[in-house]
């Protein structure tokens, strides 16, 4: 199964040699330099995109939302959005939590590397309310439509403010979101939160799509930053021009919108399933992720092309037909999820599914047409629920001396 | 602190927005070969002792313990036993979850390795009453005594059957934790389950004494494998012999007992308090773990040095000094445990802290002596709170061909 991991030898020399040869040898020798290279990548905090959207996707993770406290308006809003960030840039870089958080560092990742985290921030949609900055607010955090599969939880959905943690570590990314519900102060309050996690790097051989606990690889057909196309849909481009006497939206240049929606997996049902049954379900083998009509993880579906029996070798209903860019105007979104578990209820039906994260320049033009389609006739409906969402205008990367949202709050 | 991890980063790997932006999928074929050793790493099932005693500490874990149903009696308890140690060797290989499951597999562990994962397999007191077997329960499954600072939950603590699972990727431990659910059947059903985490291999140069929550370096003082007295403190030793018309007890021979307890941190209140004030709380130092009365972490403490106010160095009420062998007839325990973290409540409490896991050949002798001690004087008992309980007899490891507690339920 790990036949990989041995051709991959020759390759791993790049990053053996980089690794932690010279900053862990002092105290593990014997450490293997690329494994030292989990704690030692660090993810860069400036730049012309937040952190965490493009990012190899981390082994662990945290969502939290937080509302904005009765006494705390645009100035405590503008505040809090400085410290975050520079709490942010120090976390990410290693350091300890020193001038960002309310109080000392809690330690708790002391020793460890940056491994990989980063700190992304958003607001929702009645961010703009709280702040007096409802004539900002931008036409993507409109409410999305209901779908007839929601089963939202109020408490668990939407909020003022949004923090997405990731990290390599499982304790640099707790240590992190401590320092920032600390570094909220009285200004927010914490609304919701949620674990989430994924592969560990080095888990697997396989350059990795990430599989989900249905067992299946998730997000195969994500559009690749290669793509020519691939910043106009996923970044939201600076305006051409605003007309006389509108307030420029040029805050949200760079920036993205995230689709957050916490699915559950009937477990349980999914399993009863054979593996055949469940591959018709998604319309890909579940080995490979090559889709039915043949080929390998990364051959385009045919749509058209019959099976054994004459009818589509991808059913009509499959997940993958349905969501599938080229049956939806082109709509595409970056799903960057986290898997979740939250133990298992008492009738032992286990509480776990997917943080389903996507990112895109318009929601309305991604998740939204994409998940009408999928609420009218995907064969996986039966075995997921959606029981949270949120929507959130993730501003674009700060530079030096800026912080997050700082064009929105300042201007 | 983090000198080490800085210096490590220019080394490093470093992901700017844009570099990150290239992805896994398109142009990360070269997975690093020692990365890919947290994946190939295997323990071995079969052995002197179960796995998952000794084990180093793995990224990802979760505590689960069963009920038998009402039909099941030790026919059942048996069949389920073998089922679960075939299931066992087979996950820890890194294979599916074939023949030892009560479907298909589940195909999330496909692609990754086994990445440590271990299972370890208990019997709780009332297991004995379950199989009829009272006769064979070992004194060491006597029920603890109650400590003035239990907050049990009966709902979550003891249970017929316990298993703990571990792996260095979260996957993998999910795909064993439904699989042994899985192969439950009709035989038992899940009375409670926990997950837990600790640092991944490779984000730490240190080697590795684990960090809890609180930020303190956690098991510094555990026994040693190279102890000459280890395996009597931590494996229950064969019996010299048995009184005529005795049943022989020899199966939890090269057994232990784990002692579970779910010790919720207090983290708002001990992160009130300045880190020397931490620091006397446990009687260490917070960033090395060098006991109070000076050297580094693996100084022996010296408990009557005197620090510059002429009170002990290590305060009398310390966390360290209270729990040391020294001051408990030489009660030693191995601490094994992992971090948890299950969200935060309404009020912005985060329900987090530790699943203390410790190992001994009695459960009287190791943990009994120690926590009777802090319960009386521990200086760190205002900022933990044990919120459920679990003793568990854990056999011998299996021989090959055998099962684990074959030597119980067949004799």
């Amino acid at each position: 199964m790990l036949g990989g991991a041995g051709a991959a030898g020759a390759a791993g020399l790049v990053l053996g040699a980089a690794g932690g040869a010279t900053g862990y040898a002092a105290t593990r020798p014997e450490a293997p330099a690329a494994l030292a290279s989990i704690g030692s990548t660090e993810a860069m905090f400036h730049g012309k995109h937040q952190p965490g959207i493009t990012t190899p996707l981390q082994a662990s993770g945290h969502l939290v939302a937080f509302d904005l406290t009765a006494g705390a308006g645009r100035t405590e809003a503008a505040a809090l959005m400085r410290r975050w960030s520079v709490l942010a840039e120090e976390l990410m870089a290693g350091s300890s939590a020193g001038s960002g958080g309310s109080g000392g560092d809690t330690g708790i990742a002391l020793d460890a590397g940056p491994s990989s985290l980063t700190l992304t921030f958003g607001f929702g949609r009645t961010f703009f309310d709280r702040t007096g900055l409802q004539g900002r607010r931008p036409a993507g955090l409109d409410p999305l439509p209901a779908f007839s599969s929601d089963h939202l939880d109020p408490g668990r959905s939407n909020g003022d403010l949004w923090v997405q943690i990731g990290a390599d570590d499982a304790l640099v990314a707790f240590h992190a979101l401590r320092a920032v519900q600390r570094a909220a102060g009285s200004a927010a309050r914490v609304r919701w939160q949620m674990n989430g996690f994924n592969r560990t790097p080095g888990a697997t051989a396989r350059p990795m799509t990430a599989r989900n606990l249905m067992g299946q690889l998730d997000g195969t057909n994500n559009p690749k930053p290669a793509d020519a196309d691939f910043d106009t849909r996923i970044f939201v481009p600076a305006p051409a021009g605003s007309a006389a006497g509108e307030p420029a939206q040029d805050w949200l240049a760079g920036g993205s919108y995230a689709v957050v929606r916490r699915i559950r997996m009937l477990l349980d049902d999914w399993e009863k399933l054979s593996v055949a049954h469940q591959e018709r379900v998604i319309g890909r083998r579940k080995d490979t992720g090559a889709p039915l009509s043949g080929g390998s993880e990364t051959t385009a579906m045919d749509l058209d092309k019959p099976g054994a029996d004459g009818k589509p070798a991808i059913p009509s209903n499959a997940h993958a037909r349905i969501s599938s860019p080229g049956k939806n105007g082109g709509a595409a979104m970056l799903r960057r999820p986290f898997s979740y578990h939250d133990g298992i209820d008492p009738d032992g039906t286990p509480d776990a599914g997917l943080l389903f994260v996507c990112w895109q320049a318009d929601p309305f033009r991604g998740f939204v047409p994409v998940q009408r389609k999928l609420d009218r006739g995907d064969a996986l409906s039966p075995f997921i629920r959606h029981e949270a969402s949120g929507v959130f205008a993730v501003p674009g990367g700060a530079a030096k001396g800026e912080y997050v949202g700082q064009r929105l709050l300042e201007s």
